[in-house]
């Protein structure tokens, strides 16, 4: 992210750099008005953080620019638990497997005795939060795999139109965050192919990331385990999904999925947890421009505060811990501050 | 692609079929010009498989079409070796594999001695034909792996740059079929989002997908292999290729690849081999409108003439058998005759 370390300062200090530049190029450019007429982010205080965005995307896309990025190249990567949408107090992909679990023990009776279903049966949240990892492998295996893939994307859509978050009484679709949505496409009308990047399973978010996002199942990177094909008893070729890992990707499976998924290494990159780390690495050690970004969630009120970074209690989910925030100074990465960068934190007429 | 069973015979009934749909369901639609101004596939002779794609875009893309496609959902696969580009004697990136031998061998001389190496040095073609399945990985192991995908990218590109194919005497990359190109155009400007899956290498063939195709890094299915996320001495991270199969993207691999990459059904699939049988079986057995079509060489003169389909020699390459000639009569796929549908083989400038 060695042009943030420019950029950062002041935005008139970016446009002189550039300015002496193209004048000694001699190369035709149109610095950016000193106002937007539009202002692409409109739910986002003034601050580093939103001028960091706005004079990347400008540094990266006018032509003549020494930040010119090809928009070939206009990759960028967003985490989605606690980057995109609410992950606290518990993923909502993994509440949509304990939902699952009675469906399940109906049609497999010999499950009820046997743990984790027994626990995940007595609705015991705190219970089920202390289920050690093993027990929650197995559900998710349960629960996420052995249906053909349709099966599962029908199954997947009937909950999130069913399911309320109990917080805020709206579907886990509404509580995507407004600014994060305004980045989308601000990057999107500046010719970056926008891309999540997520743990979570990738046929789960594939299911409403373009409803909720904007992004394509096929811009979706996630945590992805075997498919079988076969055929069904018509001789119709069926797609089932297996118990078996192929990609886990959080940490250094990130760097991995990208590869694998998309071929090329992102421009931007936004996360918020230890488990983007790699991820951040990988896109801001890059050459030319890059822009590395981290939501801190520091918001109690409007949303939740969790992250030791902040002397925030820790939690199962997304940890910001103080490693990571180290180094995201060392490395130049934007730390994004809910409660002060942001104006609101959903989108009107869902959940603020 | 039960839409091309009313297609298949003339364009007139077509439009009086999808005219009198419409007339009942009272849509407004405009029906296409009888000879559209622009040929979009001016290297394809008339017959049925040009007209069937004309009618088959033609009537997924206008708004009231009872087959209209909405954009989202346009998705058309693409086999690559001997559907895009020339497959016969060798896939290309078998002889990339070969060509590397003497560099690997210089950098570990133990090798020089030992199997299948051993071989491929000798230079002779025959005895290499012929070396077991075993070392024909063990080799492709030692090559495409154990190196970062940088490094593996610049090397690849150096190769392309300065390998001539012997019959042409052109780059690989200049043996890619014209009529092919015009298709893959024509669907774009029509809103289809074009994708390679292909048996080859995915690391491979993204490095000239873009300049050769119009087909971006991210939109190319292919064999992959394991990544290792690590950190060179320098502290940057890396990513290296691992010998270790993710995805053997051949036969049920390619509608597995397709789920894992692309996460929706394609529209339209093109193929030419047994390996892409199940390919276009998953593609046209979903609803709606689907368009499956196979390539035949069978044009000894100006590329090659192989599949046993047409008494013609079997290979080891591409193999178009007596199988998937009756499977494609069976679901209405189309066989592309390379001798009496295409006009020419490959882009002007280029091999012919």
């Amino acid at each position: 992210m060695r042009i943030l370390h420019r950029f950062e300062i002041t935005r008139r200090k970016l446009i002189v750099t550039l300015a002496a530049v193209l004048v000694s190029t001699g190369a035709m450019w149109t610095a950016a008005p000193a106002q937007a007429q539009d202002d692409p982010l409109p739910s986002w205080n003034d601050g580093t953080a939103k001028q960091a965005i706005l004079d990347f995307v400008w540094g990266t896309t006018q032509q003549g620019s020494p930040y010119f990025v090809p928009p070939a190249e206009r990759i960028a990567a967003f985490d989605q638990d606690g980057t995109l949408w609410v992950e606290h107090p518990m993923y909502s992909q993994v509440i949509y497997c304990l939902d699952r679990v009675p469906a399940l023990v109906a049609a497999k009776p010999e499950l009820r005795e046997v743990e984790p279903f027994k626990t995940v049966l007595t609705g015991d949240r705190e219970a089920i939060a202390k289920l050690p990892m093993a027990d929650l492998e197995k559900l998710l295996a349960a629960t996420l795999t052995g249906m053909t893939v349709d099966d599962f994307k029908a199954e997947v859509e009937k909950w999130l139109a069913a399911t309320r978050d109990p917080r805020w009484k709206r579907p886990y679709t509404a509580l995507s965050y407004q600014p994060m949505q305004e980045v989308l496409r601000f990057l999107r009308a500046n010719g970056y192919k926008t891309f999540i990047v997520t743990g979570g399973g990738q046929d789960f978010v594939r299911v409403y990331s373009e409803a909720t996002y904007g992004i394509p199942p096929e811009q979706v990177v996630g945590t992805a385990g075997g498919i079988r094909f076969g055929y069904d008893k018509n001789g119709r070729p069926t797609l089932t999904k297996e118990p078996k890992l192929l990609l886990n990707d959080n940490d250094a499976g990130k760097p991995q999925g990208i590869h694998l998924m998309i071929g090329r290494r992102p421009v931007i990159a936004f996360g918020n947890s230890i488990g983007d780390r790699q991820m951040l690495e990988y896109t801001t050690a890059g050459a030319g421009a890059r822009l590395g970004m981290l939501v801190l969630h520091d918001d109690a009120e409007r949303e939740y505060a969790y992250g030791p970074a902040q002397g925030l209690p820790e939690t199962k989910v997304g940890t910001f811990t103080q490693e990571l925030y180290n180094e995201a100074t060392n490395n130049g990465w934007l730390v994004i501050s809910m409660k002060k960068d942001w104006k609101r934190i959903f989108p009107k007429g869902t959940a603020d």
